[in-house]
């Protein structure tokens, strides 16, 4: 079937109408004819469902594809995905977003697009700001969000982004009952008190013992209860610490402490707990209960804060969701903006 | 039994020698008495065996512990993980390194110590050049390099540095026979040729098919075959590319191109198959062979290249090998030197 390159389009002739769009839903039917996108074209030319005419030769696949990338960003990208997205048999449209796909046994006329897919390159770094608009966008309208990544090898990993929902079980985890001495050492709290010091570690999962008489806070466990009025901080020349001085010495500690302080407060507040997630690499590692520290659940999310500036390294984050992934866990980005924290999801889904 | 601060060290009366040292390995004897370190002091202050004077005072144990914190950099990292190899049950003394550490049922006296052990904080980051002088270090005098990593919440994680044998059994995977036509589009080079495609994909394990005609190479792998006159590389208005001008464009679309390049070059050299890590965070994945790509084989390492100034952050670190590991595969850091690469494999160790 004849087909022509016009500016970003291809225009193949008018029979494409009811061979390609009713039987395959290319192109958008137009009264000259079919209008497709170049990465359609390359897909059905591919497929030798249509011969593309250029300045009035006709071109081979590779002298199409040459044309096409110079002519669409992203081509290559574009085209990879697509293809992928075809030949596992969905219905793709070309839309705002890069793609609309329907769900298996649907197509367009019959239901609804029911995914978003957004195609990066592994190597271009994402701002968050772009993430969030289109997570947005795509949840405006009820779409689910996928984001495809090709690799520099053109291999393809589809995540999907949504807001997750938390929920703790701790209900109210502090102690107003307790008030007792800390002191800040070089880079972490000491309780002395062994009544407290139990008391805090059973019941709130606050901390980890440095003996049976002792326990050791985090700079974030510290400040949460110093800022609840459970611990009172002093320092290693028995002077009281107030909430500035210690933020102050702490962000000199920990450059990113309010960072994760502003998130660790929010955990808690919804009644999970939140723990270290160095092991994972990710700030917190988050529990929706612990009834005793003797029998620790599963923890259900990994946390990292980022600031709203942020951009994703892809490589990066790809790791982090894929690690997660790996031991039954979520992976959540929590971004603290002024009306509270903004989490997302990311999670590797097979399409 | 008394003891007494005396500058940073703590010297415990003379009969120390023969209960502590002679029984625990605990200090160094002394004409005076038997010499401890603040942190050895610590614990055997914890462990209710020696009483501390300071100034004519006798100290409590947070007394104690307030002034040993101030006189001893990093004194709480290193009596948490002190106090951990005691308490598992090894005989550990203070070195060059932090802790010299001899194998179970050995001491000093009896045997050589096995390990060095370095502590750091996650929180400091840890430059590459300390980790080489350390580890270069322990593999003069033939000793195991082990990382003690203390979190926030002063859990430790332990990690052998050692360097690995990378042994590949392609042999001569490059096709001296085949010499073929190849486009750099927009990121990524193309392989027109159906007969070359197959060859490479095939035999070297090289690029990944668009289609059954054609290949398309990531841009390590396509200067790699450049270089050995496998392909000659046009770009998109046909004009030849000489590697001078690929490698410019292609350290523009990749600003690590130089460092992955040099490293995927040496693996390939080695007679092993990097292919990209993605999906794992790192630059490769890396099979020892791949006889067919029907049969994939279990990729062995994770690679990833860093300059000689790189600087760990220990998240990051943590995160890498933690995934690593989970899905069996050493983790490799590539540093290029003038004289080759250097690798180091990073790998978490139970004590």
């Amino acid at each position: 079937m004849k087909a022509e390159i016009i500016n970003d389009r291809v225009l193949a002739e008018k029979k494409a109408v009811n061979e390609l769009y009713n039987t395959g839903y290319y192109g958008r039917p137009k009264s000259k004819g079919l209008e497709l996108t170049l990465i359609e074209a390359a897909y059905l030319a591919y497929r030798g469902k249509i011969d593309v005419e250029h300045n009035g030769n006709v071109l081979d696949f590779p002298g199409f594809f040459k044309i096409a990338s110079t002519l669409h960003p992203s081509f290559e990208l574009k085209y990879i995905v697509y293809k992928d997205l075809r030949e596992r048999g969905f219905y793709v449209q070309p839309g705002v977003t890069d793609f609309r796909v329907y769900p298996r046994g649907s197509h367009p006329g019959k239901g609804a697009a029911k995914q978003f897919v957004y195609v990066r390159s592994e190597r271009v770094p994402m701002p968050l700001k772009d993430l969030l608009r289109s997570l947005n966008a795509a949840e405006n309208v009820r779409k689910q969000m996928i984001l495809a990544i090709v690799d520099e090898e053109s291999d393809i990993t589809f995540y999907e982004v949504k807001r997750p929902r938390i929920k703790g079980g701790m209900g109210d985890s502090l102690y107003p009952d307790i008030n007792t001495e800390a002191t800040f050492l070089e880079d972490r709290v000491i309780i002395w008190d062994e009544d407290a010091s139990t008391a805090l570690f059973e019941n709130g999962f606050y901390g980890k013992p440095l003996d049976k008489q002792r326990l050791q806070l985090s700079l974030v466990e510290s400040r949460y209860l110093m800022e609840n009025g459970v611990i009172n901080v002093r320092n290693r020349q028995d002077n009281v610490m107030d909430s500035e001085s210690f933020t102050d010495i702490a962000s000199k500690i920990e450059p990113e402490f309010l960072l994760k302080n502003s998130v660790y407060t929010d955990l808690r507040e919804k009644g999970v707990v939140p723990k270290t997630g160095f092991k994972f690499g990710s700030h917190f590692r988050v529990y929706a209960q612990v009834e005793s520290p003797a029998k620790i659940p599963h923890s259900e999310y990994l946390v990292h804060s980022i600031p709203s500036d942020h951009e994703f390294r892809l490589p990066v984050m790809s790791r982090a969701v894929r690690l997660a992934n790996s031991v039954r866990k979520s992976m959540l980005y929590a971004v603290p903006e002024d009306d509270g924290i903004d989490y997302i999801d990311i999670g590797r889904v097979k399409m």
